[in-house]
């Protein structure tokens, strides 16, 4: 079940780049939530392709209207707790644009892995491991997006990083992030950004950088010791997109150079002035201890590599082992940052909404008598 | 299944710091494979607290033999194809040392993310948020070890970095790094660990650092795309082991501040030289492309925050939301790195086998004449 | 994952009988499979509606042409190994019919159940619950058949009892079963089906029966102890097809009456005659013993439930608990047993698919020297 | 996972006859919920070995106290949501008596298939696939049946025929039916079992039987659609245990004999009677529609076959493919039925825990407005 994510809430997904279409099923979703085409397909018109402002100077000649058609699980207007399938046409495909790569193994792309795991491959624009594939996530991460609104629960992402180039912003800005080009965390950076893309574009070269994605009013409790931890699981669905490096959680890397002392986060005893809940005062943790969420907001960062189809003639290996140096054709974006943040985004809110079911079994069918001693928190 | 990790051949594991014991049991290995407590040990050995060569300055006076003892699965020396169950004694438990904490949200531990999700809690010595939960996947990756070591893989790991302290290394001095203290990366860094150990200690505080683990000898071809990539799966390893709050795969973060130009790999064409087979000549990518392995060594690393447990006075509130300052007792060390290698390379490990068993199964029934046309790589 | 049948070659399915359509999603399915849609539409014909020669007498005047698209994972006619998603549009729907049941339960569907489990429910033409989610299973199915017929496995079905009026047969008759109306295990015994297929129709009433399902060719060593028997998992497989209430494998609830030394299979020596290799000379085991397959063919046996739909008034409750006498509209079958026979083949066929592959994987990584040893079996 | 049962609750066994112990591990069990090793040592003590009242005629001599021992998951008295694993040692392993057998397929055993699937086998009293396997089921069913308890479902089982006799018996004795001889569903009955069981150990033969297990108590809408209907994992759930070869639900094999109009059940309109709840007025359907309860009775019917170690002298061949006349020593029962009646129930508590989890979980988070809608019905 490679393409399958999740175990209760779960999204199964299929399709390649060039053939009719791609689409996914989620099962396990809840009977009575509100849910209709025009909602996904918001969340997918950030992730389509094109040079439209969110993408800055970023974006593709390609253009896809990423039309989502909802096939089962929902009646009048409301989910029915059955499977929900959606599919998603593929129309712009110059396949043809791609005839001369059958036999190539692309530096970046995983055409040589492909080949050496199944041995035959749809080599027309990545097929199979095509970024066209997130598409599917996107639309299977606004249905989780919905039951989790519902809990109140709200998801964020924002670039804070290009090409090397960090972004400084303040707090009130993010939530505006996903208004701006690049999705960028400030406004101030865009400027640099801008020129920073026009640049590489005309040398022919790509860029990657750094997107942090929160999830606010996370309650505390979620996540399932000791493998599935929810910091592991967001981990495996983050790195599982095709460009990302690296993950980090609350201070991540920077923990590792944090004495003890500096990376504990206390808490504020419970008083009149919280409404007597005890309240995180800083939140190193980024949201997580022990696997399990604490209340305050769960922060992640993903390290999104510069995309590999770069324009610059590259020596590269077909699959007989010939060598020979060729540019890469097609039409691609210079970095994957802007369309890159609704998928992060999107994973995220299906491991939540995973772990959400996942632990409402269990308060559903709590047997101990420890109410009024169960502890509640407010997020930081 | 929060305690059960891995899809063919996995591993179920059990048991709190201060009850009768921890243990657990591998299904899925197939049958056949030479297997003794020894071998097991071995591993435990290198995970179990006390003062040793392997702790430098970093252990806790805490004193556990962890004798592994197998219970099923294993017939004449050999695997049996059978769940292999195995159990490790608790011995040195002073719960005594835990009971003022029954009622404490110690910072930085799960106490209070446990008493959120469950209510209730063992609070001796964590439960089982504690460490000592890790003995356990030490046993198991032990197992899988053996298995891929008899398809030529080999796992190796190494402190990099400890309280901000890089480590210098060369290729060499990697593969005896498991016999120095710390499991350091080179020699050279040791004394300057030492210090560093020795003035944190006395200060009451506690550090951090950085894992590297490789994997030696992967083929080309393991990795299930799109949920399942093999750094996405490994991801979920690492992240979930208690301590670790960033994992990265090749150049990580650093891929982020890269051209893609510069970030792509490069095959050397077949030639007489390499056997006719096209070698990577260089690794950017940490060994997995698209999900699945190259056949270069998979290079990860782990970001490990500083231990929690103090011994300077902290501010912590209760689960009544009460504040009171105090230091936490117990035997705790002051680096999670030198025991933590071991669980790393275990965990690694799991994932390993796991993925060597799925893909087995698909060249096993292969079907398609493509024999002379699959690619087969070198690693770097 | 209600909806995902299989652990290795698993199949997803959704729609609803009055939606846009249904389909499904088989992943894990391994490279190099030739398929084409001509081979999943020829065990669709099997099984859609309408008053056909193979539906005899019992057939509606209902009429799909149940047309199968492929969308994804076949490329140059063969598989890729990632997942195959295939459609099928729901034509023929009079949801109109259907209105005047909203608020009923009617007797012996899944209306009630439905209504207590989610709440909410499509309730046009049984919704999820209908029969016709079965023609996705026969999609799936026919992909695992494909599977299968290139490691000399092939299933068979037919029908032994209508009505209670039991056929007789000879082995000969049986490979050309699914040939004649209801698949029935002999010619000789139409008539009489015919004949009470009439009487029960003018009657307003429905009948059900008995289908027995045989693999042939299926290797010895196949399933997987404990949990995961080859029986146990067929007779999940085929118990979830909705009309089905009792399951037996070989002498089934006929073993129970046989004594010890009856119900026990003996196997001839090796000897010249047989290849040398031993055979089985009964198969009261029905071709699995302690979960596993033996070599000989696998004998299952499934009770089909008369049809609930029946045209004679019936009294019945709506949700809202009040009372009333109806007769149920629209276009149904009068016995289950003609569409039935693909579906029972399509599960045993996914099953063994499935343990095909988990069997394989360990075959593949066979670790001790036990060749030549190894015991082969020929079936009886 | 072969041997891991379930999803939400599972179970994890281990253990073969005559290493050092069986054993295993449930996950999933909610926090709070009380439990010691008395209780699970209570349902132990009826399947365990030994000629006591319960097994009447019908047992072997060999003695096991089949102790449990709680390792982990229960602290003061009460669950804490982390896996709970138990151990039972094996005592009196007579493994000298096996010896002879080594090489040997004995008819009916699973010598011949542990040997075709994994080349290697423990073949002391019959390894893995040993009856003894399911001591670990009855402890983890023990579990479930005490969470089962507290939400007012309750399971009792009872055997309906041994070698053919059939029981005749009325309701009022049913709850009293574990307390007698065989677990027979009336007391008038046991006289001739007697006889049959000392005539049938006399002539060197075994007898088989069937049992009925019945869950009373369980509310509607347990169960999910389509391919984990609480039927067909029932299915499952008892064909797994080694000895069932058929499993009927509700009606059985006896549903496709009648009329539609026969089979369908009827529900009494809410009244003052009934408390304004619709009542089943007939349960054909053994408590179960579309794989969902109905919240009537659940009624399974599992056929268990005679014990394949027969006294008789039978004619076997050996793994070479040798023929040799040979009658099985060891210490045997006569009949597995009456220590097989407390397995078939912790099977079926396993199910209906982890489908109470299952649906609770979609209950917590029920998100429609239908309340007041939801219909609720009395069993019948």
């Amino acid at each position: 079940m490679s393409s399958t994510f999740g175990r209760v809430f779960t999204l199964t997904t299929y399709g390649e780049s060039h053939g009719p279409g791609i689409g996914g099923v989620v099962d396990g979703c809840p009977a009575g939530l509100p849910l209709d085409e025009a909602l996904i397909q918001r969340e997918l018109d950030r992730r389509r392709p094109g040079a439209r402002p969110e993408t800055g100077n970023m974006g593709s000649a390609r253009r896809e209207s990423d039309t989502v058609h909802l096939l089962s699980g929902v009646f009048g207007g409301i989910t029915t707790g059955t499977p929900i399938a959606f599919s998603i046409a593929n129309e712009d495909k110059r396949s043809a644009d791609y005839g001369p790569l059958a036999d190539l193994w692309r530096p970046g792309h995983a055409d040589m892995t492909y080949d050496a795991k199944y041995g035959v491959r749809d080599y027309r624009g990545g097929g199979r491991s095509s970024g066209r594939e997130t598409a599917a996530r996107v639309a299977g991460g606004a249905i989780a997006q919905a039951l989790l609104a519902l809990h109140g629960i709200r998801i964020r992402a924002f670039a804070t990083e290009v090409g090397g180039l960090a972004a400084e912003w303040t707090e009130s800005e993010l939530d505006d992030a996903e208004t701006r080009p690049y999705s960028a965390a400030s406004a101030s950076v865009i400027p640099s950004w801008d020129e920073l893309a026009a640049v590489t574009r005309a040398r022919g070269d790509t860029l990657g950088g750094v997107v942090t994605v929160e999830a606010l009013g996370v309650p505390a409790g979620l996540g399932e010791p000791v493998f599935h931890k929810l910091d592991a699981v967001l981990a495996q669905a983050l790195m599982s997109v095709g460009a990302v490096k690296g993950v980090e959680v609350g201070e991540g890397f920077g923990a590792a150079r944090l004495l003890g002392s500096q990376n504990n986060d206390r808490m504020r005893p419970a008083s009149a002035d919280n409404g007597f809940k005890p309240q995180w005062e800083s939140n190193h943790a980024g949201g997580i201890l022990g696997g399990i969420s604490t209340g305050a907001p769960i922060v992640l960062r993903a390290a999104v590599k510069p995309i590999p189809s770069v324009a610059l003639p590259q020596r590269m290996v077909t699959r007989r082992g010939e060598s020979l140096d060729m540019s890469i054709g097609g039409r691609h974006d210079i970095c994957a940052i802007p369309r890159v943040v609704p998928v992060l985004k999107a994973m995220t809110a299906l491991v939540l909404a995973d772990m959400l079911l996942w632990q409402c079994r269990m308060d559903a069918v709590n047997l101990h008598a420890w109410e009024g001693r169960r502890p509640s928190c407010e997020g930081h």
